[in-house]
């Protein structure tokens, strides 16, 4: 039996999360469940799951949970101290990182350092953090288990060998503008943008596919995830969604990880790994089925481009740029800048960064700040 | 470095696999090289190899090799002692079994007893002697490393937990004829069947290949290979020959090996595991390219169907598909039955055998002798 907590249970990864642990019986157990706000869905996760505890990051919505679960014997904390002990509980075994955002930095490490095995859904942590996280998980042994579609697939056809290694391959829809050029981009709106051809996922990384930028933060992800030079990690367009990714082996033998477009099997076996749990979701059938292979557009999604030039330089600069797009997409979803305008406005905040080396936990947060802020004026 | 006696280097798998000793360079060695009677190839070989000992099946053909090569300390041996004697020798580590047709059988269990590696390119051997083949494998500890592209796909994917596995799907270009109806099969000449689409191999193999009968033989040498039942092994139409096979897990999470159609990937592959060598290969560029998938056509391919009802069966009873089969397809190479014809003779004699189970070789070769005789029968 595994005993989770599940940071951002009432997001799209938090949910998938909580169904597969209904759907496996007798080898998951919750110890807590954590949520920035969503007080009803937060009650309704507390009534069937009961974990010991839950955990509101904002103090309103603590304290109107409390009044709601008083029949309940579930201790309801708040902030970011009450998340971090959700974490370091003795209790626990493995911390499903799916908050959306930098928020997850800081409950990440404190896992890590708490020995926990980390199901890694949330990206931004490893884009920001990527030398540090990596660094302290290696030093704790402490494994990290890539949740996302394509670190999951690679994770699955890695050998154990890492010499034997020539390049990973992440595929990538496209998003819902794979063909479009940079003109007809300049016409994109918010809706269009919000409509993914295979994945039904929270706004956020809605937007970031629809920009590629999604797949840039994979691509820098990757890299500190499986210890890869930039120079051997390829983005392959792939619109159907089918093969979530592959290694390419020093033999020219290619292995590949195929699947259903639903989350719930890699957040499945970041939590069953080393082994694998019968489920009955549905199962890919391939018969009449066609996948096609397309080399991305870096002219029309310079995100990408941008994504491989900060992760080489490195140092803060991952996590400047990841902290001015989730302030760039916030305001795209607020109708505040146009498609194109959102990388215009991580462009100049990069740019505009003088980058560090060697950052803490402090730096890190430090130019992630700075870079919001600048970002913000920018918008305003 | 690894010594290899290869079985079968002059014809098509025997020819790469002298093709991968060279490129592989300080990891291969040849003990001895065996064919049935093309002198003038083996001549060329035993020169450029050098190896210790070359033998030749037929007596005459060893007659004139001897003369050949007096020139060199090279021993020339002859008939199925001297190719026994050529894979059991100390110095031997692997033996590459790629004679074509039942003969394998024999130098295959006696590498076997003598606890040699076997990289398997004969699925004669399993289909006729899968039982005897694998026990006695077991009780040796003697790994059987696959060297048929299916096969090797499917041991690449295979995770180290065999309980985990909920199927195997070996795919199949659908030879020439993909597409065609029973009626339309009923015109095939013999030099359409020898035009297969993606593979350049053996006369034998690919009219097996046209009446799917290859893919027959396939899933009952998955079947012993890797120990899974019938209900468990599905045949996939896939027209490009891009992906070599699948394994799906019972977490619903499909790998599949992907590769150029070339033999020399799983040539090599079996003589590396459990690590890859690196090679200067050409490698699979899959940007521009289209993979589709369909369901095999039993009724227009009913030596697949066949050879299913076959493998259920067991006993002896592969084995006379499988000699019945050399046969008719000899038969055919000669004009002797039309492609229909081919499928109509296996069908008679696999109907009219009487199915022996708990074989030993002699009931093996009995049952394979007999089948020999009743094609034949059956054709003139």
């Amino acid at each position: 039996m595994t005993t989770l907590t599940v940071l951002g249970s009432t997001g799209s990864i938090g949910r998938q999360t909580l169904d597969v642990v209904r759907h496996i019986e007798g080898e998951l157990k919750i110890h807590a469940l954590v949520a920035a706000k969503s007080v009803e869905l937060m009650e309704k996760q507390a009534r069937l799951f009961r974990p010991a505890v839950v955990v509101m990051m904002d103090e309103d919505s603590a304290l109107e949970l409390r009044g709601r679960l008083r029949d309940l014997p579930i201790k309801v904390d708040q902030g970011m101290e009450g998340i971090i002990n959700s974490v370091i509980a003795p209790q626990v075994d493995t911390v499903v990182t799916a908050l959306s955002g930098r928020i997850g930095l800081e409950p990440t490490l404190a896992a890590i350092e708490a020995g926990k095995a980390i199901a890694l859904a949330n990206k931004e942590t490893l884009v920001a953090g990527g030398d540090l996280v990596m660094s302290t998980a290696r030093k704790m042994k402490c494994p990290i288990l890539p949740v996302d579609s394509e670190h999951s697939a690679i994770f699955q056809c890695l050998e154990e060998n890492p010499d034997t290694v020539e390049k990973i391959i992440l595929t990538a829809s496209g998003g819902p503008f794979f063909g479009w050029t940079r003109e007809e981009l300049a016409t994109v709106t918010l809706e269009k943008a919000l409509c993914h051809p295979n994945w039904d996922m929270g706004a956020k990384i809605t937007i970031d596919s629809a920009t590629m930028m999604n797949k840039g933060l994979e691509v820098i992800e990757a890299h500190y995830l499986f210890n890869m030079d930039y120079d051997a990690i390829e983005v392959l367009i792939h619109p159907q969604s089918v093969v979530h990714s592959m290694v390419e082996y020093r033999d020219g033998s290619v292995l590949a990880q195929l699947g259903r477009a639903d989350m719930r099997l890699p957040i499945q076996y970041a939590l069953s790994y080393p082994t694998r749990w019968r489920n009955s979701f549905e199962r890919l059938d391939l018969r009449g089925k066609t996948l096609s292979f397309h080399e991305p557009d870096m002219k029309a999604f310079p995100a990408l481009n941008m994504a491989y030039s900060v992760g080489r330089r490195g140092g803060t600069l991952p996590a400047v740029m990841n902290a001015a797009n989730e302030i760039a997409v916030s305001a795209f979803l607020h109708k505040k800048v146009t498609y194109l305008g959102i990388h215009d406005i991580v462009e100049k905040v990069c740019l505009e960064h003088q980058v560090l080396d060697n950052m803490d936990l402090g730096s890190i947060l430090d130019a992630d700040s700075w870079a919001r802020r600048r970002a913000t004026e920018l918008i305003s």
